[in-house]
Formats: structure tokens, sequence, C-alpha cells
């Protein structure tokens, strides 16, 4: 049905609900930097159905519905926002080079930051006026996004923190169901969040593989089991 | 005092006033291209000290206290925000090359947007929470500085359409005054504004410099003698 850089989608014989197979596929720079990686697909199936179903126990729903093989889910099929939302704790990224704030810098408050989904267009930042005057979403929409965003953030900073991980920064996308509503959709993995070990300080994320600091496997697996490890505990 | 890419300021003998001389000088790209252009000074300081009157009829303070000679104004001394403001009527320039509107799409709304003023950055763009995260203004003063900017379009549209003039976007900059009030400062000229002949869509503006075609001199003369043909009617 749909294939991106990192996941497959397929409908099913449910009109409501779609199957997402997982790829051993890296990419950064927008596609400018790829390479097949064995086992991250699974890993990234792992960490996002654990994160989703953590986040379910504190009441944040999203469109997933079941871990169904080791690289594969189910979710529910919603109408995508064109939009990704980005929530910064600690400048980072293209946020440090940006503005000029050096990396590691924490912030007065958690920054919210929207961009365009576009390949062609490399993603550009956008403000709430730009979503407004494209028709991405309504103010509505875009007030309700902003209050799961921050909300989803204060959860994420909790279950990262049990496992020994500071949250730096992570990107979301929303989509609407049959009914309207508004949920969180895509994946949250090391893949779309900047995750510090909380003592090191050492990167466990997708960085390691955009600057070739080296292999990004046992990285993604340190965080899964301490992710699990903290479920057991419980 | 301080020398910028278009004009010198200088202290005077009044503290909260400063002298402004407007260079004959045209960069663009962030200084990238830059050409001494006799005249210009001249032009630019008599559309700004135009505009800023013409705005002051409609009750919209600026920092403008008056013309001195060709070339030079008195102002009000302000601590300027280090913030860009960018209305936008109609998409042109880096809002159709970031966003992939063809240029000269009339926008739903006009779109505002804030510039991290920065050269060696090359200026970002930047949302409301970047401006609170930067302490570039509170949320107080960002409310502020959106209505007055919106009510400033507004004036601005009318001062050029009587002109025969479509004001298809443009850059502000705003200062605090000792009475901690909120002004626009800077200069309003065919160097910050997208100015096209309404009948012909011709450019009377800076574009004309920066994309190699032609003379501007009698582009801006063009704009300062419609602005005063205007006045004079009335």
């Amino acid at each position: 049905m749909y294939e991106g850089k990192a996941k497959r989608l397929y409908e099913t014989s449910e009109p409501s609900i779609l199957w997402v197979t997982y790829k051993d596929q890296a990419t950064a720079g927008n596609g400018a930097k790829k390479e097949a990686i064995a086992g991250k697909g699974q890993l990234n199936n792992q960490i996002t159905s654990m994160i989703f179903r953590k986040l379910k126990e504190k009441d944040i729903p999203s469109h997933f519905i079941m871990e169904v093989s080791e690289t594969d889910q189910l979710i529910e099929k919603v109408a995508m926002f064109d939009l990704e939302v980005v929530i910064r704790n600690v400048s980072a990224g293209s946020f440090s080079r940006r503005l000029g704030v050096d990396e590691g810098t924490e912030l007065a408050f958690p920054v919210l930051e929207f961009y365009l989904k576009n390949d062609e267009l490399n993603d550009p930042l956008i403000n709430d006026d730009h979503v407004l005057a494209l028709n991405l979403a309504d103010q509505k929409e875009i007030d309700e996004i902003k209050r799961q965003a921050h909300n989803i953030n204060n959860s994420l900073i909790e279950i990262y923190k049990e496992a020994g991980i500071r949250l730096i920064d992570f990107k979301l996308e929303f989509g609407k169901t049959a009914k309207e509503q508004i949920v969180l959709a895509d994946e949250i993995s090391p893949d779309t969040c900047r995750l510090w070990d909380e003592k090191t300080n050492n990167r466990l994320d997708k960085d390691v593989f955009r600057q070739d600091l080296g292999d990004i496997i046992p990285l993604y697996q340190e965080v899964l089991d301490r992710l699990t490890t903290d479920q057991k505990e419980k």
C-alpha cells in the first residue's frame, strides 16, 4: 500500500486496520545517507510497541493495536497530518546548528516545532501561520496536537528516566481516526528520539548512524533491554 | 555608533535621539552580493520618511522623528528586539522556495513570520517558542508585536494601493522606548518590501537587484514619485 524510508504499510481484510512491517534500513539527511542494517527493523518495532503500550497505560491513545511478530504491528488506519511535531527538552541537532545554541543546553521549557512533511522540500520548519495557510490543520487541531505532544513529552521523559535515559528531543506524527479523533501515530524509537545515557551522556540513538560514530544495533538493543527490564521490575 | 548594511547610526547631543544616514549601498543574500549604488540612500531615506509620516497620520507610532536632509533622519533611540518580523500577503521569495508555493499565489490571510536577527546564522526562521526560549521577547511582547505588525500591514496595503502598488510582503523591526513602549523602528522601503505594479506586476523593489534584473534607481524613484503624487493629490 505504501512504502516509507523505514516501514512498509499493507491493507488488511479489515478496512480500518493496517499491517506495518519495520524495515532493516537506516536513512539520514532525508535519505542522502542510506544503509541496510540487519536487525534494526525488529528493534524499532519492539521499542515502538513497548512505548505505545506504556503510553496507553498512561491514558495516551495512539494508532497502535498490537505487535504481531518481531518486525510487524497492527495499527488503526488514520488520516495522517502532513506535519512532523518535534519537542525539544535540550538543545541538539538542527536546533543547535540553526540557532547557535550549544548542544546539551537545557531549554527553559519544552520547545515545540512543526515541520512540513515533504521530502522534496526537505521537511522545512514552519510556524503556526504556515500550518493554517497551507491547510495542514485548523486552529483547533493545532491546539489539540500541541496539547497531546506536551503531554506525551511528560510521559516519555518518565518512561525513559526509569530506563536511565535522558530524552533530549523527539519527533511525533499525528493522525485522525474515522471518528475524527486526533491520535499519536507513526513510531517512537531511537530513530525518532535523541536518547542520551543519564550518567555518561553517551548517544543511544540515530545520531550515531548520522555521524558515523559506530554500530547502532547494540545501542538500540540497549534501549530495548532497559525499557524491558524496567517493565519486568514493575 | 553603529554601521549596518544600509545605514549608519550616530549619537546626538540628545541621549534619546539618534541620527541615521542612509548609505548608497545595496546588499543581498545576507551581504553575499554587495554593490555601491549612487542615489539609493537618498531614495530609501525619503521613501521611509514618507511612509513613517503616512503611518503616523493613521495613528501608528514609530521611532521616526524627522527627515533632516536628503539622506538623513532623526529617530528616537529604542532598544531593538533581535527579531525580524515578516508579513506576507502573497507568496514570493523564500516562502515560495521553502514551502513549494508558486510565486504570486494570494495567501488566505496575512502570514506572519519571525526571524532571528543574526547575520552569522543567516537570520533563521523561528517560531514563537524559539522567541521565548531564546529570550528575544516575552509572550506579552510577542502578542503586541504581532498586533502592531498586522495593523501596519493593513495601513501599508492602503498606502501602496493609492500609489498603484501591490504590497506582496515586507519586513519590520520593532524596538522599545525608554517608556517601555513597543514601536515600529528601522526602515520601510523597496529594500524591505516586495512591491509589484498593480497593473503589470512589474517588480519595484530589491528583487530586481537580488536577481540582476536591472537598475533599481529608476524603480525606487518611481515608488517615491507615486507616493508623493498621491500625497499631493490629497
